[in-house]
């Protein structure tokens, strides 16, 4: 079965889509462990109540991010991970980690990518005044928000748009984008080309 | 008459469609002279065949290119232009030409800005490997391809796309959205507030 590793700081309503999909067999993979920086991440007692193993390594327990890095990567290694998820995941991956699994970490992002990259891409676009915006699923390299793309949705902007309507309009989107890449992946139908993400029909 | 001056550097396709979504009674405007810097661009043949003004102002018959957009400001200023349109226009507006219709100069590019401005956006979209293109009207400022944006339009990136496929796609979008977006202004119903635009129902 391909072996999940998901990543998540927050509510992880991206986390939840993702086991809901696999439970309603529309995902063909199994979620190995949820990895959390955040203790009273929502996204742990989702996992529990769905009887998926859960890691806690909080930022402050490491002298460096790079430490901190290195041992969610000693973690994951030995755990036959074929795919690393960040869904909502608020740090920058770094180094160790990112050797670990190379092309195998993917992350979803509220904007239409290469615009408005970092935090809040949806106030971003707000204040940049776009009539579309919407998400996009990557696979992560050292530079933030910035590797290879595999999918993307827009998103209309609404004359009436505030920063809540706007995220939960790409929400909807992002909780559909996530598990269709990873199916994708988990087929074996997605393959880079340098800058270039292949898909398979 | 919602009066436009339109100003094209090439085919003119862009042109076209709007001319002939003025005579289908679809834009509630008129054309009161094209201004091209291009004595072989086809769309001054264009103009002429539906009975349109035509103007060329060389670049190279002014010595830099503020005199060069002073004179065509001096052209236009008299005519009672409502709204100056650029079409495929290939050179940067300056000082000139954006105090002479301030906020009344509008540009469509091949890509959702603020992603690929300058040339060739088309090129530069399959170059980042995006999924998800398409074309934007915006209000001309004295940054390239910056202004506050009217109307946007999302266009598909395919997998065998070319620069010319996927250029090809995305010109169908932008003779639908410069036409509609003239027809908003012309109607009133555009208004700009800081760098967003609001547009009435």
């Amino acid at each position: 079965m391909f072996n999940l590793a998901v990543m998540a700081s927050g509510r992880g309503s991206n986390f939840a889509s993702i086991v809901e999909k696999i439970e309603a067999g529309e995902v063909p993979a199994v979620v190995n462990v949820l990895v959390s920086d955040n203790p009273q991440a929502k996204a742990l007692e989702f996992a529990r109540a769905h009887g998926i193993e859960t890691a806690v390594f909080r930022r402050e327990d490491f002298p460096t991010n790079k430490a901190h890095n290195q041992a969610i990567a000693d973690f994951l290694r030995p755990r036959g991970i074929d795919l690393v998820v960040l869904a909502g995941y608020m740090r920058i991956v770094k180094a160790p980690l990112l050797e670990a699994f190379p092309n195998r970490i993917i992350n979803i992002h509220p904007a239409l990518l290469p615009s408005f990259p970092g935090l809040e891409g949806q106030r971003q676009a707000l204040e940049y005044g776009v009539k579309i915006s919407g998400c996009t699923v990557h696979f992560v390299d050292d530079r933030v928000d910035h590797g290879p793309i595999i999918l993307q949705a827009a998103v209309p902007v609404e004359e009436d748009d505030t920063v809540e309507t706007l995220s939960a309009r790409i929400l909807k989107e992002e909780h559909k984008l996530l598990p269709r890449a990873i199916t994708l992946i988990a087929q074996g139908k997605v393959r880079v080309e340098g800058r270039r993400v292949r898909i398979t029909p």
